[in-house]
């Protein structure tokens, strides 16, 4: 059976993983019949947004024990996740991806990645498994493969459309219900909700991405 | 256009409402094509877990913010709602029904409830608008229609269908893809995660409790 690493970074999208996405990636998974590893970094949150008035708030909170919550408490440490025990990983988006997986909602191109994230990301890559990242989490791999010259779409925001250039990559503008693939690489990206406006047209891409990244991991084992 | 309120309880299982149930709701709204006003109670949580550890924490969370966190911020306070902008209602599950909107968790068949839900519930079945509860969530409407002899399902656990029966109604077993329709109460149950082992079957009878509440709310506006 296929083993699919789901990365969160929080519960909830000013802070954390965007909850939809990352139930809608779990969702997808199950569809297919694949086993999931939900994981996160067992850090303390860059900070604690308030959803309802999107004020930064005096509270401390952590990652993975937040993350738990998306999980239904069936999640790891992800500095305890072996690359042998997965076929594929994907990211799904929130601000988390950009506050506490990275610096990216803060330096932009020249932002820092999470140790633990980006030794998991290169050897994945490095072991021929496919990587799957929606929403903002695409800027993440821009970073990580700086000048590798992947393709990836985060939408067509501007900004973080020229940050990934600026990274060496190729930005691909894409629709809401549509993917990026980049085949020789193995990255599969989507926007979801760089552009979505509702849960359902996030999904349309999601399930997409889904199908595909399982699909590589798929040919992965065959080969 | 179909409104369809969804009562949300808090973020997360075990201390508000089940995550993946009210994405999945949403989702399943969405792709009716229905306007969605998501509420919760702007009321202190019973208590706050560690979804990591299963613990209690000395922490204070708000219902109303951290519901926020799954509808995106584009939530309101359940007092501040109408029935007449609404033509159904629905309730995902988690333990947030059963500690925060009620006290089923604690004092079962003799709970209290909520009393602006338990306003908006009786008002919307007034009005002769369906309601839709799922996984624990019945329970909640056992008790805000006890001796009415509704038709509820909460999957098969004994000891909450014997507390749905000590409060006057009939409880009906339902497989995790199925929902219990009581078609002259137009109140609609579907089991989730009372029984579901994944995501996938989660939303198999979820998607079916939306597609039959919508159809009722349309019933109903072209009576």
């Amino acid at each position: 059976m296929i083993r699919v690493g789901v990365v969160l970074s929080g519960c909830g999208v000013n802070d954390g993983a965007e909850i939809h996405e990352s139930v809608l990636t779990l969702l997808a998974l199950a569809e297919k019949g694949v086993q999931v590893i939900c994981m996160a970094p067992d850090i303390e949150q860059h900070h604690v947004i308030n959803h309802l008035t999107g004020q930064v708030e005096n509270e401390k909170r952590n990652v993975l024990v937040e993350s738990a919550r998306i999980a239904r408490g069936d999640i790891r440490d992800l500095a305890a996740v072996k690359t042998s025990e997965l076929d594929a990983l994907i990211f799904p988006g929130g601000f988390g991806a950009a506050k506490n997986l990275s610096t990216f909602a803060f330096d932009g191109a020249k932002c820092q990645i999470h140790e633990g994230v980006s030794r998991l990301v290169k050897q994945i890559h490095q072991e021929g498994k496919p990587l799957g990242a929606v929403c903002i989490s695409p800027a993440v791999m821009a970073r990580i493969f700086e000048g590798h010259s992947l393709q990836l779409t985060i939408g067509n925001d501007p900004a973080v459309a020229e940050a990934v250039r600026l990274l060496g990559h190729t930005h691909c503008e894409c629709r809401v219900d549509e993917i990026c693939v980049d085949q020789e690489n193995k990255v599969v990206t989507t926007p979801a909700y760089m552009l979505a406006e509702n849960v359902a047209q996030a999904y349309s891409g999601i399930k997409k991405l889904v199908v595909k990244v399982v699909e590589m991991a798929e040919q992965k084992i065959r080969a």
